[in-house]
C-alpha cells in the first residue's frame, strides 16, 4: 500500500506506532520498522537512561522517536541524544515544535508534528514540520477534544489548501485495518496507533496492564486530570489523559484538588501499584480502540495484520 | 452505491439524515428521500403542530421519522401520530427503546436505535431493533462520550457476534463522501448525517445561526448542558448536547448552577435571541463537522455530493 507517507518515510506500510512515554522502548520500534512501518521510541519525561537503552534496545533498526515538547524543552539534552542516534524521524507533540525545527531537519530526520487543534497546525506548519499526525480525542494518554472522524478531514483540507507538501496522519481510536481504511478514506495518508501496540508483547507497559486492558471495551475509558496529579506531572492546560477506568480513578477523578491534598500518602501507594502491574490502583494508558484489541501479540504480526486488514477492507467495497 | 442499508431502507444512497428536534421539518426530509436518501422528521420535544405540519410538509415523499426517547415517553400519541402516517422508518434515541418497539414494527416502520455505547446498543438489539446507529461524541446536538473511529467498529463486531441480521450505521462528525467512505470501511453499512443537512437550504434551524455556522471551524463546538438549563429540559444524566461556542455558552457552559437561579431574566433574553436567529446569544446546534461545510446548500445536491464524493474517494484508493 503506497501513500505520500510510506514514500517520505520509506516504509513499506502506512502505519507508525506512536512514541508512548514509558511503553514504546527500543525492542517495540524496532519490531514496527521491521516489519515494515515505522516505530518510534517514546521521549517520555526525561529519564536520559530510559532513551539511551532505548536505542541500545533497537539496534540497527531504522527508527524513530518522539517528545512531549514542553517537558523535553526543559531539557533540550535529550533531543540532542536522540538526534545524535541519527533516528529517521522525530515526532513532537504538546507544545511548540518551533524551537526544536531546525535542529531536527538539520539531524536529517523527517519532521513530524502532532496536533489536536487547528492551531496546533497553523504553528506546526510554521515551523517546518513535514508530516501532520492529527489526533482525535478517542486516543489513549494525552490528548484533547476534537474527534478523529471530523479533524482528519479538516486538517487534510487545511493542509491541502495551504501547505500542500505536508502530509497529513491520522490517530485516535484506530487499532486495525478498518481504521487505517477509514483513515486513508477521511484524506490522511497513513495512521499513528498508540493502544494496539501498548498492548504488544515488546510493550514495557506493565504486564498487569496489558492483561486488563485485552479484557476491557472502548466503553471502559475516560479522559481525566486525575494522572498527572498522582505523577505530579505538569501539564499545561487543554491536555487530559485517556485510561482505563479503574479503582484509582472512581476514587480520584473530578476530585483533583482533594488528591493534590493527599498526595504524601497516594503517591507512593500509586507507584508501588504501578510496579505491581495493578490495573486496579494504577491506571493502564490505554485508548478508545482497546475495544478491538483482544490479545498480547508480537507487533511484527499486529504490523502485518493491520496491513492486511486494510487492504481486505478496501477490497470487499470495491467489490460491492 | 449498494449496501444492507440501502437494501433495508429500498433507498439508492446508504445515507440517513438525522431527524433533528426543530430543524428537520418535512421539507427537509421529503428533498433528502427525493434525492435517493432517507430523510428523517424530528420529532422533537412534543410539539404535535409541528409534527402534523412536516408530516403535510412531507407530501407523498417516502420518509421516516425520529424521537427522543425519553420525552416522547412522556406523551405517547405523538408516536401514534407519526405512525398513523406511515413512516418508512422510525429512529428512537435517548432513552429505552423497548416499549414502543412492537407498536413500530407493527406499523410496518424500520426500527432504528441510535447508540452512544455498548449497553444502549445491547437493550436495542434485545428490543427488536434493525438498525443500530452507533453515534459518536463529535456529532452536534446531544450525545455522549465514545467517539465515532473506535465506536463504530466496536458495535460492528458486537453485532456480527451477537446479532448478525442487525444493520450498523456510523454518525458523528461525518459531513461529505470521505466521511461516509469511512463509516463504510469501519464496518458500519452508511451514516447518519446531521450538521451538513442542519445547514441546508431547507432546515428549519434558524437562518441566522446557519450563516453562522457555514464560516465555523470544527474546533469552535463544545459539549455543555448549560443549553438544556437555559430550554428547561429535563435530559437524564449523561448526556450533553454539542453546539457552536459562542457568547452564551462563553457566559453560562460551567457555570449551570448560577444559570438555574437567573432562568426568570435569561429565558425570555435566550428565546429572544432564537427568534432573531442571533448566533451570538442563543446556539446553533452544529457538531463537528461543521469545520467541512461551507455553504447553504440544497438538501438533495448534498445527498448527491455525498454519494459521489464516496464513490470517489474509494475509486482514489482503489487506483493507488
Amino acid at each position: 500500500m503506497k501513500t505520500r507517507l510510506t514514500e517520505k518515510l520509506a516504509i513499506d506500510h502506512p502505519i507508525i506506532a506512536a512514541p508512548m512515554a514509558g511503553t514504546s522502548g527500543g525492542a517495540l520500534a524496532a519490531a514496527v520498522s521491521n516489519a515494515g512501518a515505522m516505530g518510534l521510541i517514546g521521549g517520555g519525561y526525561g529519564q536520559r537512561e530510559f532513551l539511551e537503552a532505548a536505542f541500545r534496545d533497537a539496534g540497527n533498526a531504522r527508527i524513530g522517536c518522539g517528545f512531549i515538547t514542553w517537558s523535553m524543552a526543559k531539557n533540550e539534552a535529550l533531543l540532542d541524544l536522540a538526534l545524535s542516534h541519527r533516528p529517521a524521524a522525530m515526532m513532537l507533540s504538546f507544545g511548540d515544535p518551533a524551537p526544536f525545527a531546525r535542529k531536527i531537519r538539520d539531524a536529517g530526520a523527517v519532521f513530524i508534528c502532532q496536533c489536536q487543534n487547528l492551531d496546533h497546525v497553523r504553528t506546526a506548519v510554521d515551523s517546518g514540520a513535514e508530516i501532520i499526525v492529527a489526533q482525535g480525542t478517542e486516543g489513549g494518554g494525552h490528548g484533547a477534544t476534537r474527534g478523529t472522524m471530523s479533524f482528519v478531514p479538516e486538517v487534510a483540507d487545511h493542509l491541502a489548501r495551504n501547505a500542500p507538501d505536508v502530509i497529513p496522519v491520522a490517530a485516535g481510536g484506530i487499532a486495525d485495518g478498518r481504521g487505517l481504511a477509514a483513515a486513508l478514506m477521511l484524506g490522511a495518508e497513513g495512521a499513528l496507533i498508540g493502544t494496539r501496540f501498548w498492548a504488544a508483547a515488546e510493550s514495557l507497559a506493565p504486564k498487569g496492564h496489558r492483561e486488563a486492558g485485552v479484557s476491557a471495551s472502548g466503553d471502559d475509558t475516560l479522559r481525566t486530570n486525575s494522572i498527572d496529579v498522582i505523577r505530579q506531572l505538569d501539564w499545561p492546560p487543554g491536555y487530559t489523559i485517556r485510561v482505563g477506568r479503574n479503582g484509582f480513578t472512581d476514587r480520584w477523578h473530578g476530585k483533583e484538588e482533594a488528591l493534590r491534598g493527599a498526595l504524601v500518602v497516594e503517591v507512593p501507594r500509586y507507584q508501588a501499584a504501578v510496579a505491581a502491574g495493578d490495573p486496579v490502583n494504577s491506571a493502564p494508558i490505554f485508548g478508545e480502540a482497546i475495544g478491538m484489541v483482544h490479545a498480547i501479540e508480537p507487533a511484527g504480526e499486529i504490523v502485518r495484520a493491520i496491513a492486511e486488514g486494510a487492504a481486505a477492507a478496501l477490497g470487499r467495497r470495491r467489490r460491492g
